[in-house]
């Protein structure tokens, strides 16, 4: 079916907040063989609101507006809507009975706060089972429109667990899924990729590729394939990108590089923790988004000054006056000793100058130094990153996760070898 | 003047990315009095963004487009332009001397890969003075037609340094510049915040309300105010403001927790120091998004096992036994092992239950304790957040970012009284 998403906010159009729900529910719809014609974004303006909707569902199979429909002043998508399809206003009892009990049971200031709720078009659907969350179903010309909560959490259990199988129930020219595939990478230009896959773009199948910093997102779609990701074509397309990316593939689909670097952790039993300057615990903080990784995660330091460096590391303060805090010699030193102050299996460190301050023409602002230890080896890299104070500190945890990966995968290739000789 | 903003990209329409350049000009554009007429979204698809790009530009002042001017195959915006508006293509001398000098320099693979980025439509006006970007401006039907990368850094300096100076120089309308202040709050409901604002509503200013976490932020808007901020209709409201919100406030507009906790550290001349367990590392990079906080952050330790939390801050193993990782007992030691063991002035702690397992019926998920630890007094906070994994890291690390942010006020107001008595 093709379908339309309206988000509806002053925030959104005036720019004051990022829209991330319209995105969430395209990515799903996509997945499930729906296309989406247009998305659009609209201010808190009832007319507005209440003419892009009548053009939407007239022109396409189903429509999701989102925002607007909480008890604040500023939310009227429910105003906008009985003005422009022309419907009665009615108290939801069900709705009604919830704000009662919430009020009773203290978890909100007052019933009266949260009436307006209640208040819904005339044949409005409610959603949640529980009337707790806002959002409803409005059939139009016979076709669905979804109203959902502008608050992306709550947004995305209603989209899952109503509005994709109400869809799905609805939906009589059985569209062929899509098949998809992304390919997560850490190591290579975004145009080196490209020149790499180049020949296959032209073999009927879809490439695409998005930068997000350190890493570059490749991903592979065809579309009317009967078999779904296992179709011929889509396998002999996944062979080749395979081939053609090595090990710079990291995972794909919902793999993060934290969750690669668990997997292989846990294969070895083995536990990583990590010493960070410029980062300041974005690296700790990237890992442990991953569920269950205290598993494999012990913990690390965050040795932002020098001397949290020499009480915490022991990195000398000999070491650091000659080489200084941004060096090799002190991101191997940091490894090390969280190694052995921590009693870890493997070790990362990140030291750097993550601006927009503190840059000198040898060591510019963007210049990271990474260590790693692994049994025992240590080894560091050096790396050049552009952007932003913010960008700079994100591309140097993601490589410094990278590195470790790859540390990971030398081992486990190391010791196959010895197993088979 | 009234504009459109078009962005293009399958990665968008499918979802696989989050739309964030479109927000960002959005927001530039409104704080200039620009009005902003509908965001679009569009996939890859020539005839899509041709028809979008005609429609636009007939009905508004101003277009600005995003997206597909990349060297990949994929990027296929300057293809769509020229066959809309019926254009010739043309090589740019200039971005094609640049290619080529970059190629000759080794920063990137070949010029013949690059190639594509000369090609433009005739009477492109390239935007970056050295033609390092992609991004030109168009004319058509005497109106300007912006085109930019969608890659979020590039964009935003085109942007700020090409376009919006380019169209107040074409706003023959002169429109009264927008008089905006965003209010940034922690420690109130969305709810609470809007009955104590509700009488304020009714005098003619905009009031927004969006939660982002476990902050509020609500903005104050006013329409032609010719003095701006200083318009005396625009200060009585930012007086009501801050008498019904009061120390709730942290800070407005582009203040962030961070930066706030930052200065009033660094008029003490204190150092910060953290003890993360859940958070893994999130609370101090949050701290070190802020420049120069190396000033006022000396470092942490992330304790994500009960042995860390001993060897490192001195949490007994009595103490873990009897109360549990997640303790306020707990929480308050690791606050006062890191005072002694990092030799901070400000320690402030964070342990418990991040989910989606390790919840019992005692200590859910979302269970968090706080600790704190400023000159000889330790505190200690129960907290208890909704949502996923990540979010409630995020409510920690925002609310234990707080927490320090208060007692470094009440520290102040006390040093007050006892001067002023």
């Amino acid at each position: 079916m093709i379908g339309e998403i309206i988000a509806i906010g002053d925030e959104l159009t005036s720019g004051r907040i990022i829209n991330s729900t319209s995105g969430l529910a395209a990515r799903e719809l996509f997945l499930l063989g729906h296309e989406i014609r247009a998305m659009q974004t609209i201010g808190d303006t009832p007319e507005l609101i209440g003419e892009a909707l009548k053009t939407a569902i007239v022109r396409s199979d189903f429509v999701i507006v989102t925002g607007g429909l909480g008890a604040t002043t500023d939310d009227l998508t429910n105003e906008a809507v009985v003005k422009a399809l022309n419907l009665k206003t009615v108290t939801h009892p069900c709705v009604q009975a919830n704000i009662e009990s919430r009020a009773a049971k203290g978890e909100c200031p007052s019933a009266v706060s949260l009436a307006k709720l209640a208040q819904l078009p005339e044949g409005a659907e409610v959603l949640d089972d529980d009337c707790r969350m806002a959002g409803y179903l409005l059939r139009y010309l016979g076709k669905p429109i979804y109203f959902l909560p502008g608050v992306p959490p709550q947004m995305e259990i209603l989209l899952r667990d109503k509005v994709l199988p109400g869809l799905q129930s609805l939906d009589t020219t059985r569209a062929m899924p899509v098949a998809q595939r992304v390919y997560r990478t850490c190591g290579l230009y975004e145009i080196e990729i490209n020149n790499r896959l180049h020949s296959l773009e032209q073999e009927g199948v879809q490439i695409g590729y998005y930068p997000v910093g350190a890493e570059v997102h490749v991903s592979l779609t065809g579309r009317n394939m009967a078999q779904g990701v296992d179709d011929s074509r889509f396998l002999r397309a996944d062979a080749f990108i395979r081939e053609a990316l090595g090990d710079n593939i990291y995972g794909t689909d919902e793999a993060t590089l934290a969750s690669t670097v668990g997997v292989l952790l846990k294969h070895r039993g083995w536990m990583l923790a990590t010493a960070e300057s410029c980062t300041g615990g974005l690296i700790g903080a990237s890992l442990t988004q991953t569920a269950g990784s205290s598993h494999w995660f012990k913990g690390g330091v965050i040795v932002y000054t020098n001397e949290l460096k020499q009480n915490l590391l022991d990195v000398s303060s000999e070491l650091l006056a000659e080489h200084g805090a941004v060096s090799a010699e002190t991101a191997r030193a940091m490894a090390r000793g969280t190694m052995r102050r921590l009693g870890c299996d493997v070790a990362v460190s990140a030291t750097g100058i993550a601006g927009p301050g503190g840059g000198s023409k040898d060591k510019p602002v963007g210049t990271v130094y990474l260590g790693l230890c692994c049994e025992d080896t240590i080894s560091h890299r050096l790396c050049r990153f552009n952007g932003s104070r913010r960008q700079i500190q994100e591309q140097t945890a993601q490589t410094a996760m990278d590195m470790v990966r790859r540390a990971l995968l030398a081992q486990y290739s190391q010791s196959a070898l010895k197993e088979n000789s």
